[in-house]
């Protein structure tokens, strides 16, 4: 775009009504402002406002990734069947691979992300430690056929990603990688300037180990996390209790079965517990609920899980889902209670789960709070009657932890840096060890000092560029329109002629041409349009600096705006170009 | 990139064979090189140095169209199929249209040209003539699922263009946007730096009246040009030549039919004709040959066309499918020829073709050359006989001209321009007047001055830009290697540290760095290797000016090498920097 444009030929209509699809507010103004325009579900074109913001993004997440010396690539997006094969993807990514036939009838996907391309490409050009350390990115477009594309940009089937991998012949190297990658996306972040967190993350579907997201902090967010004073943060997923300590059991009384009848559910439980002792003052907290599911592995293979929570938290099911990940959860119907007619629906109890040492029975995996020596009410494994006194390591033996209770406001950090506050966020980077998963598969190794073979471990870092545009725009708009952070405004200053006279948008325009002569891109307000509608126009396309030549001229002075703030203020005409340089570089 | 490399850390392999596919010099030294990586047939990753090229492509074609004022936009590559539907492309393109299906089954395709979605957003946003004239582009990546992708980047099935389109009220305008945008065109392929020639086009399957092309000369291109002495430039699917002025036939005998046993081809005929007129000293160009072909028209309809040219000449099968596109052209057959039975194998001639006022019969087109009153001996439609006498306009009456016969080195140019030269070229730019196609059958109207609805007028400019890495790698490499145009490359210098000795590479570094430090792009070949394997990387990887630091040193000079023309010069170190600033900003 040149430094200078005008708005009477700038190819943009600004619009005075929502989108009828517009679910959320960067949706909205987006579209309003004529920054982007919707083709399909999750499929957009962009407009030159929007396309300059979305450049501009680009340009720092380039420039920082050169900063730390990982070269650019680029690879295609449309890809062979192959590697993806090879590593399973190709089926794992189910119903959310666009899935093509070219005219020989070949196979081919568009790419959703580009491991194994990386991989690949690193095999075929390096064979020895000395190649190591390596870091490559590319920014480019990815395809992923969403269940449910929403939100504009913000979760498209069509999508700019910056995806980098490095590539390390061991952990140590790895970890300088990933503390490299970290620094740079702390500058990316900074420069794109809006609201940020980086929290503990799971790594999802990818595999490996140490993860971290970057969050933009806002209402309209697909993920929740959790931060605490003490600086604990974490998206809920990846929120990891420790288990507790094993207490002293010598007391308690053995296990006792007592008829409750209509009782099965933890509220009716409590009552009829409190009816039966009431000197015992239990409450839900003292009741073990076990929640049964059928995980779907990708194998296709269905397994019933039963999970043990305290009675007064339920299972979070997105917490569930990435812990079990690649199986899938379905709930477990009718016909799943007939055959494992062990599980007595609304009594089911710990003592008839378990696997035997050859692996027969129900997986039973428990909350991290169900520690050895703890005491439990819980089903007793037939219909109207429960069993108390239940001692976790006495009377039941679970398979293991599984850590997918639900958070809840005001819930202590697991490292005991005090209560943890719950805010939604969206996920604009994600950086993880990949450890050396892509890398066995498709046979990536160096040799190493010793003329030995070892497999190469791998980063992974993304970043959601175009997702980053709609992102910022979503956490920085107002009820007015768009307000851009300066570095990735399409202008730097727009300047209204407001008002009638060839004087004033004579003076308009060389001011205008003044600032791009600087190398400030400046938008020059030119039309023949009332000034309440250039206003209005301004604070919906957002530029952060907007300077009024209009009826204050006769007076020598020009009005200059701060978007954000809203502060306005006269200045001088004569000197107006010095004080809106020292205002858009300051 | 950063603006310092070195060639021990760069993401790049030279290789020593040439890749096995490789048909033509600019894939093969691409992939040598290590600029590019094939990952499938006519899809290929772009490594570190290839993207540089690419991307330089990019930054000159967007300065260039900056600088008429067109504004850019990107639209997504992945397209619903219903704006193509409106047209007809989604048949239209048959096999060459990369198809899929979402998740729900709707129709997509892979866009390999834009026209549709352009039109539509102009529709979209624009409605009155005061907001015309616009140009638009974008630079993005398409697809089209060629039936023979080849050699390397020059005809792929995933590439990198530049498209752009104007919008204009009127013919006057379309020419001034036409001619904005080709005078941007020269820029750009001047600055590219390489030998190209414009010449006329057709502009085939997407309609239009004007079109010119911007050919690379190239030993290995695709098309086939022509060009005078005075000036004549033309694709040869677009030569025209004036129909012959009539002449008078008032002495030619009436025609008559002779026996011509065995005179079924040309040769033949020519031989048997001299036997039975020994005076007349026939030759192939005294022969009219009818040449009987099929076209498929898009709705399937099937259409013999015969078409008659001077027998010294076959029709040109290119030319011909460029002349009858859409229709597509297949060889008639055995059991075609039982199907028309007026056609006699070897011996069809004019007097049984043409079609009645009722549309009945069997098309026949003449060359240009078969001008009224010209006189011809051909066949007569009876096996064993050929006419003699037979004049043009007395005897038959063609259904009309198609010019589509072979070109020859030497044939006169058709503005009287002096002999045409034929020569090879590779397509890199095409510019067209598309006029009102795509606008018609999308309802792109703007309301006049007189508030009146009219047609929008199109012209519609593309640059192939990953096409134009190879064609400039194509036209500018030799036998050791490629060899950038000062604009392009990755590096404009590249410096060798070559001999033993921390010296020399302490200055070959000092020298890089103060290099870059000027804003210069250097690599620097900081490995561990013979001179022999870094003279013969530095030349293959082909930057334009090279700096050798080595034994040279001890009698303070270093050595300046000139990719193209071979010159070294012993250059003294300690103005060395001086010097290499002047050569490569010079």
């Amino acid at each position: 775009m040149s430094e200078l444009a005008r708005m009477s030929q700038l190819f943009v209509r600004t619009l005075r009504e929502d989108p009828a699809d517009a679910e959320v507010p960067s949706h909205r103004w987006l579209t309003r402002a004529g920054y982007i325009r919707r083709v399909a579900p999750g499929i957009y074109s962009w407009l030159p406002l929007g396309l300059a913001v979305l450049q501009n993004v680009e340009r720092i997440v380039r420039e920082e990734m050169d900063a730390i010396g990982a070269q650019e690539v680029r690879f295609p997006a449309l890809l062979p069947r192959e590697p993806y094969e090879a590593t399973n993807r190709w089926t794992e990514y189910g119903d959310n691979l666009f899935r093509l036939h070219d005219r020989r009838d070949g196979d081919y996907l568009l790419g959703p992300t580009h491991e194994e391309m990386f991989t690949l490409l690193v095999k075929d050009l390096y064979s020895s430690y000395k190649d190591l350390p390596l870091s490559l990115y590319q920014i480019q477009t990815k395809y992923r056929d969403e269940a449910r594309p929403r939100a504009g940009l913000l979760r498209g089937r069509e999508f700019v990603m910056k995806d980098s991998y490095s590539f390390d012949v061991d952990e140590a190297g790895l970890q300088r990688s990933y503390d490299a990658h970290r620094a740079a996306y702390i500058k990316i972040f900074d420069r794109l300037g809006f609201d940020y967190v980086i929290v503990r993350a799971t790594s999802g579907a990818m595999g490996g180990s140490a993860s971290e997201e970057f969050l933009a902090v806002a209402e309209n967010g697909e993920d929740t996390f959790v931060r605490s004073p003490g600086g604990y943060a974490a998206n809920v997923e990846a929120v990891r209790f420790t288990p507790a300590d094993p207490v002293p059991f010598d007391g308690i009384p053995a296990a006792h079965v007592e008829d409750t009848p209509d009782a099965a559910t933890i509220e009716t439980l409590v009552a009829v517990a409190n009816e039966l002792f009431p000197e015992a003052g239990y409450t839900a907290a003292d009741t073990l609920k076990n929640v049964v599911v059928m995980l779907v592995h990708p194998d296709g293979t269905r397994e019933p899980l039963v999970i043990g929570v305290p009675g007064d938290r339920d299972v979070d099911a997105k917490r569930l889902e990435a812990t079990v990940e690649p199986a899938e959860v379905e709930p477990f119907t009718e016909d799943d209670f007939t055959a494992f007619p062990q599980l007595v629906r609304g009594y089911i109890g710990p003592q008839a789960l378990g696997l035997d040492e050859e692996g027969h029975g129900v997986r039973y995996l428990v909350d991290p709070r169900v520690g050895e020596g703890t005491r439990w009410i819980s089903g007793a494994n037939e219909d109207g009657k429960h069993v108390f006194d239940l001692v976790c390591g006495r009377d039941f033996t679970p398979d293991g932890l599984i850590d997918v209770a639900e958070i809840r406001q005001g819930d202590p950090a697991p490292d005991g840096s005090g209560p943890m506050e719950l805010a939604r966020g969206i996920e604009m980077g994600h950086i993880f060890q990949l450890g050396r998963k892509y890398a066995e598969a498709l046979g990536l190794k160096v040799l190493d000092q010793n003329g030995k073979q070892v497999t190469v471990t791998m980063g992974s870092y993304g970043i959601g560029v175009s997702r980053a545009v709609a992102t910022i725009a979503e956490t920085t708009c107002d009820d007015k329109g768009l307000c851009w952070p300066r570095e990735l405004a399409p202008f730097a200053v727009q300047i209204l002629a407001t008002g009638k006279g060839d004087e004033i948008l004579a003076k308009a325009t060389e001011i205008a041409e003044a600032l791009a002569a600087r190398g400030i891109r400046v938008l020059l307000d030119d039309r023949k349009a009332s000034p309440g509608v250039k206003f209005a126009d301004s604070e919906l396309l957002g530029m952060p600096t907007s300077v009024v030549v209009g009826r204050g001229l006769a007076h020598g002075v020009v009005e200059l705006r701060d978007r954000r703030t809203g502060d306005k203020q006269e200045i001088p005409v004569d000197t107006a170009v010095e004080r809106i340089v020292a205002e858009v570089t300051g």
